[in-house]
């Protein structure tokens, strides 16, 4: 027997052991067509969802195979009871994903994930991260994870804490107390692994005892950036390292880009740290925004460039101003206790101001001479201070009231 | 001949130099009567503008003299066609006038204006700051001013700076800065002469030959704080100093308090440039928004009390990020140039990004090589290749494509 052409006791065992659990003949299918189609598309592709979630991963696979033309694949869409697609977009579809079918669509991919450990997740896992699905058409199509299950379940409680490559000092303190705050109080911490701002967030959260994921551009099966390679490692001990496109695949500044995306759809809420103008953590912001998440950032010195671009999405998109870990967690509480602000008495506040303006603590005054002093009435005066002598605050002497110092 | 019981000979030559300009019977008597309102409520007091607003501020004055009850009083606003007020809080107001009518109701007053060269002005003067009217019911009944007609011109055009007197080297700097950039770009500016960003506001606009008004708590006869005895004498010269209090009022807390509703009123939109999380600029803050006056905040560093209030001013109310005197400016604007924000051909951009990913400064590749590195259909490639060459950013070798450096 063959599965996609694959012969049963090549596949089956491969699959089984990249997907971590038993599968049954489709669910096999399944698993090897969505790995396929992580090398296919790139990310983000939004006519390989399409195509995918009208036909299934290993229908559309075969469909690459056969060479459907775009009339094809339409006639196809409309029997599964889909929209068809702008002929147009699917002829550029099929030129971009054709030339990659023959290196992805083979056992190589799950080779080399089996080969450092990582695992493949669909969508259909039950450890697939819901909020990634919030992408909808843009939703990937797989995700490659190295990592513990205890990680992929705690997403629905993380933070994304993003920033620049290129972080100050101020900007790593910040990141540092932020993470370790955050992780204190309940969150796993996302972040995209790289040198900066990012990195900071990740190593605090570990250096904490708390759970950390990052979402890489390229294949997990090579840490980028270099430098980070021991901290991802430790990651993927007690965190998890995750990427949607296979192993063996390069970060290029598409993928960059569209890593972003997962970074926001995975966490519950969003923090820029510290960001210039034209840091790459503004798309992140971007993305976090479109999604309807939370979205906060750290504003820092105004002479300092490199805060440029918080300020600017505090100014231009809406972020909400956060300067603590308390305030970051406000953006996507764990928990729902209301906070009241005491709105307090303002006339009766309005009024001690004037009386206290009116009094001394050395030179004593009689109630005539405050009312006049205060401008308040003789007999407001005399409530007034009748109910501070009950609490200490003021005293009668011989010539008159005096305020207690302190 | 007498007004309000003054001799004529006495009260319309000092009265006349007071106000600046010649005045009918009535004109002198409103002048006088303000005068002496001015000393006899408390800044903002909703009932004294009630009162002087129905019966004219000669025509209260005579009931003040005349000892009328709550009820008299009421009788009067309504022969006068307006609302009556509760007879408790007409008499608690009583209460409050009546033990300052004695001093307040003299020539006293206006001759230590005259002493000091400080003029009084009336709503019906043609000099009056309209936007202080927008306070309503918390108007002020006369404004002690020495300064220039020019200044008070310059109102409508002004920009309220504010902060707190516990400044830092960071915030003086930004102020220095954010208040001449508003000086070039057409704007007076306002302030409390306080010591720290106050007064940082005020010598900036100076230096930069602007128009710089303050308000004050006290009366204008004493500059206070006294280290700012000179800075606010030069500001009478070529600005102006401002009070709602006649000379010989000291400032108390009420009165900072009042004089920031002044600040805000006067001018177009409030900045605070720096403000720890109890800074009395807050308040101003408040009535600018109150008001529905832009209000613009300066970030400062998280790790800063000193920027506290600001970062405040940005997350619960509403102010707007404002990190140089551009963005100041387009809080409200002297003009109404259109801004375009260019959102640029987006798909064109992620198309570029994809395939300069593709593409290498040394290794040439052939268009087939880079549409499979790229994730881009072979005829796109080849089409934005063509597009790129044109420009002299890509050029083809004998063994294919490379990007041109720079």
């Amino acid at each position: 027997m063959t599965i996609l052409g694959f012969g049963e006791n090549d596949l089956v065992p491969l699959v089984t052991a990249v997907a971590g659990h038993d599968l049954d003949r489709a669910g096999i299918e399944e698993v090897f067509a969505r790995a396929a189609w992580s090398g296919i598309a790139e990310p983000g592709d939004r006519f390989a969802f399409a195509v995918v979630d009208a036909l299934g991963a290993g229908g559309a696979l075969r469909g690459l195979r056969a060479g459907w033309s775009p009339v094809e694949l339409n006639a196809r869409l409309a029997d599964a009871g889909h929209d068809t697609l702008p002929a147009d977009d699917l002829d550029t579809a099929l030129k971009r994903w054709m030339p990659r079918l023959a290196d992805a669509a083979t056992l190589h991919p799950l080779r080399q994930a089996a080969r450092v450990g990582a695992r493949l997740l669909v969508p259909s896992d039950p450890r697939w991260p819901a909020g990634v699905d919030d992408l909808e058409e843009h939703a990937p199509l797989a995700l490659w994870v190295r990592g513990t299950d205890e990680a992929l379940a705690a997403l629905p409680r993380s933070m994304s804490l993003v920033g620049a490559r290129a972080a100050t000092g101020y900007g790593e303190t910040v990141t540092g107390e932020a993470s370790a705050g955050l992780v204190d109080r309940g969150y796993a911490i996302v972040s995209g692994a790289a040198y900066g701002i990012d990195g900071m967030a990740h190593r605090a959260a570990l250096r904490s005892g708390g759970i950390t994921v990052a979402f890489l551009a390229g294949g997990v099966d090579r840490f980028y950036p270099g430098g980070h390679e021991t901290m991802l490692a430790e990651m993927a001990q007690t965190g998890a390292v995750i990427a949607e496109l296979p192993c063996g695949a390069a970060p290029t500044r598409w993928r960059f880009l569209q890593r972003n995306r997962l970074i926001a759809a995975a966490s519950r809420a969003t923090v820029v740290l510290e960001a210039g103008a034209r840091s790459g953590s503004l798309n992140t912001a971007g993305h976090a925004s479109q999604l309807g998440r939370p979205l906060g950032a750290v504003p820092g010195p105004v002479t300092s460039p490199a805060s440029a671009g918080c300020h600017r999405l505090l100014r231009e998109f809406g972020a909400v101003c956060v300067t603590n870990p308390d305030q970051m967690a406000e953006l996507a509480p764990l928990d729902h206790a209301p906070t009241l602000f005491d709105l307090g008495d303002g006339a009766r506040a309005a009024d001690l101001t004037r009386l206290y303006d009116a009094m001394s603590v050395r030179s004593p005054r009689d109630a005539a001479d405050i009312a006049v002093r205060s401008g308040l009435p003789l007999d407001r005066v005399r409530s007034l201070l009748g109910r501070l002598e009950l609490d200490g605050d003021v005293v009668e002497r011989e010539r008159g009231w005096v305020m207690v110092p302190g």
